[in-house]
């Protein structure tokens, strides 16, 4: 195999570690065509080694398909089934060739929304490689195939807490911060993976195909999503029949005579009382289809794979409790608890083998993904003014930088809080109470008949003080544990949303330079009118997402501090109520 | 002036830093003719410098009277007012010599009680040196001259908490601690002042003096103390006319035109309900004339002098409530409360100049102190069985040992927890407080109308969380500090009581070597039976000493844990109504 080429399209100086210049024109070498997530790896003229962005260069593809078999490493069948099976054959780079390359292109600082070197299916498979479940493997657990610590641009290092204290011993008695953690690990690793993302979420979503029209498919009735005007602007519609979904009796299941093991959940859902059985690994690909299908939607994410300890009471009841805040998540959303993989996830019998393995080929087959997905969104008459879209989505964005850190700033505090009352405080009030049991000891040695009552009470009271001790110790895992686990999921959601907003921000763009295009007279108006009705779509999709993530928001913050609130009243109540007991033992003494 | 010269008797060996070995027959050199509580410092015939026990050397006197005079370092009035001024002149060295040196003395590892070198008055000056108080200095202000500091033997060295981990930071913040301080310090410094004791106690305390028939005086009616039987053994005949005293306002008064200040406290005693004003100094000479006058008795400590800080409101209201503890220990004790000299302090109109010198000075000759206040004790006529008594105190001495450790502890627990509640507690509920703020202040960023009630609700619990900080601070003044200050009190009592023992066990061993030497034909009868006479006195008067104290003591612990208790439940109950107010704040969210 020859070396991979390709020639720079634009300069790019590097800002980051890791990252390498390029030159205009500069011929670069590639290690390999899959992009890891809108940057290539690759070295330089000079030689050095190290990442650019993939839009800055233009592949010379001398032998383009030998290179494409060959780096095949999967089953060919997935790729048709892959997030962005949608984007035609030969991809944006026929489309990008019909283009005036360079016409629009003087600001390489912010080339992420108007140029693109189009992935071809072989970069995309990269990504969502291990979710994407061919029947032949799947049978293996997943959980065992770590798909996060092996996915390119991510580091996995250990997590560091708000201060910057070193990874944080609170860790291992909380389902919730590794969670909070990885969201945190992916803001704390290298600025690189952050800025993949410039770069190619416009694209890889499909929201630039759809938005210049590339976007075709046969949408259903029953696949017709609304999004109305409401109160407080547009969101998405109601589901008119909204159910629940609990998730109980987590169990170990073994196959192959035992050979592999596994935990299985009691999934029953109110809609249909049928209880269907199901493993983490389905959760994970239901993850994965959705995140493929929906790019404007904040998908829930899942708890997070863990290779180690699966089968420990704590994890499971850990990952359980995170699975229920998954699924409540899912259910209240007007779209992603409607959609046909979910159902399908929800309702089939997982016994009939045949019928689950036909919904799961249909969901991975499922053409209204990604640019498609547009197709299916059904907007009020009345188009949004693009101005006050704009400065709505400034507005998010600033409110989600700042709820991020925020979020950041509480989970550092309560996990920190967290580890005191079950270190330092109990070990404070327990001192107090070994320290007054010692001393009803000594006085136990006095001698004298009067005192018994006294030094039964002191020692009462220093039982109590350990009593107390444990019960500060016991308390974070009912208050503040369901507050970090409120908080990691969202900061999950704070994860996705740039992404969202980058679609969104990529689509308003695309209108603006079309408007600019008409004027100079490079693009005629009806295909300029055709890119601000489909940008219309998707704003119209994003402000009825960000409705939905704030109503949600005050209704989970609401309950959850609600909730917070009684337990400490409980837990301050029952301090009280020992310590009474305590107090009544020297009425007699 | 000659060099003072002394022939050790004994051999000894030194044991701790600070001693220098001796061989029996060696000539030494003495520093001074004043033996500090029992040891003299020299230097021994190979030059080594440091302290011997004064009871294993023989002063050589050649020019005995001029060293005697020329030593004299305040004016000579005052030794006959001085604890021992009931020793005849030329002390025990005469005794001594009259009786055969060496015939019981082969053991030279215990010689407390069986030996002993007579202090001369000089030696005896030493003690209680500036608390003597002549009518010229009066008008000084005691607390600037430090008596605690410059008595020898006693390491002004700062206060190690129980783990020995330095200074404690909340030393300031408590006015207990100094003092518990102080005893800990007495506990653990030199070894040197703890042997100390173990040669001059008995000795110094005119206990040895009243066991020999060396004391005589006459005894009004009036001074008659009495030791009765009670339910649990001997015990003080009770004050037939209890009372109490208040100690209120302290005021800054000045003198000299306002170039000396001080300030004065409000005694109401309720015997009298006539206001008295009195200062420190005041306190502190009536305890030097309590601690001189009674030797089996645990005068409570008065709080410790203070150099520097002394009129800051903090340290005012500490001493405040420090002279309050003692006061009620006074007032409770049926000896101490009804002895002149107290009575003198709490009734005497001080603007009567002439009445008040004319009781001080009354008081500080009074004549049955020490030796001679065992001849007021009146017992009951069957008397007590030696063995039974040896076990009681041994018993008893065990406890005060457990008990000191206990106190130790819990001192240092509850100082500890203080500190943290004050710091850390603190800062944890503050910034959890501060968290919630914050993300409040996200919150109320998104633009959204219907997040109001929510936003408010948060910010709210934030400032709970705030104020719960707060109340974590406040607390430890209210609950710990006066275990504190009850602690420091009974570690005061409990450092008393070794020297109490000691005069016991020194009268116990006199009776033993005195059936000893009427066997071998030393002594003859009614000499023993005299002996053994007094030290049933010494015996009573201790037993009901020590009843006292734990009379005392179950009532103090018993109020003081309820007190403690009590300021708990309130505490515990104030947060919980901060955070049910919090909650409220949600109905509306």
């Amino acid at each position: 195999i020859m070396a991979l080429k390709a020639r720079a399209l634009y300069d790019f100086n590097s800002e980051n570690p890791g990252e390498i210049s390029v030159k205009e024109n500069e011929i670069v070498t590639l290690y390999s065509e899959q992009d890891i997530e809108g940057w290539f790896e690759g070295a330089n003229s000079k030689g050095e080694r190290g990442l650019f962005p993939a839009s800055y260069v233009e592949i010379l593809r001398n032998d383009a398909a030998s290179t494409f078999n060959n780096n095949s490493s999967t089953s060919g069948d997935t790729y048709q089934d892959s997030r962005y099976a949608n984007i035609p054959s030969g991809g944006f780079d026929a489309l990008y060739k019909t283009q005036n390359k360079v016409e629009s292109f003087n600001k390489p600082s912010a080339p992420a929304f108007t140029t693109f070197s189009a992935p071809t299916q072989q970069q995309q498979h990269n990504y969502h490689q291990t979710s994407q479940g061919s029947d032949d493997d799947w049978d293996d657990d997943w959980d065992d195939n770590s798909t996060v610590a092996d996915e390119p641009g991510t580091v996995a290092g250990s997590y560091h807490d708000f201060e910057g204290n070193g990874p944080s011993t609170y860790r291992v008695s909380t389902s919730s911060v590794p969670r909070g953690g990885n969201a945190q690990q992916a803001r704390s690793s290298a600025t690189v993976s952050r800025n993949l993302n410039r770069f190619s979420t416009f694209v890889k979503s499909g929201g630039e195909a759809f938005v210049l029209g590339e976007a075709s498919g046969f949408v259903k009735d029953g696949d017709k999503i609304c999004v109305v005007m409401g109160q407080y602007g547009p969101e998405w519609q109601e589901n008119p029949y909204p159910f629940s979904c609990t998730i109980d009796d987590p169990t170990k299941q073994t196959k192959f005579k035992g050979m592999k093991s596994y935990i299985s959940y009691k999934l029953t859902p109110t809609h249909t009382q049928n209880q269907v059985n199901r493993r983490y690994k389905h959760f994970d690909w239901l993850y994965a289809r959705l995140v493929e299908k929906f790019p404007v939607i904040s998908v829930p994410h899942i708890p997070e794979k863990q290779a180690t300890g699966r089968f420990e009471e704590d994890f499971i009841s850990k990952r359980r409790k995170g699975l229920i805040w998954w699924m409540n998540h899912m259910t209240s959303h007007p779209v992603l608890a409607r959609c046909d993989v979910f159902q399908h996830f929800l309702t089939c019998n997982s016994a009939d083998e045949k019928a689950w393995k036909q919904g799961k080929r249909k969901a991975e087959k499922d053409e209204m993904v990604g640019a498609n997905f547009f197709l299916t969104i059904s907007t009020p008459p009345a188009p949004l003014d693009l101005q006050e879209v704009e400065s709505k989505i400034d507005g998010f964005k600033s409110f989600t930088k700042r709820m991020d850190d925020s979020a950041l700033q509480l989970n550092a505090t309560v996990s920190e809080f967290a580890r005191k009352q079950i270190s330092g405080f109990k070990k404070e009030y327990q001192k107090v109470g070994l320290s007054f049991k010692v001393l009803s000891q000594a006085f136990e040695m006095d001698q004298q008949a009067y005192s018994a009552g006294l030094n039964q009470a002191i020692s009462f009271t220093g039982e109590a003080y350990e009593a107390i001790g444990e019960y500060f110790a016991d308390q974070p895992s009912k208050d503040l544990d369901p507050i970090m686990d409120l908080l990691a999921l969202y900061q999950g959601h704070l994860a996705n949303y740039p992404d969202i907003i980058h679609v969104q921000k990529g689509a308003l763009t695309k209108v603006k330079d079309s408007q600019k295009h008409v004027e100079e007279g490079k693009m005629d108006r009806p295909q300029a009118e055709g890119i601000n009705e489909r940008c219309n779509i998707i704003s119209f999709a994003t402000l009825a997402e960000i409705q939905h993530f704030h109503q949600i928001r005050v209704r989970d913050f609401k309950a959850q501090m609600q909730h917070f609130l009684q337990q400490q009243i409980g837990f301050f109540q029952k301090i009280t109520g020992k310590l009474e007991e305590a107090l009544q033992k020297y009425d007699n003494a």
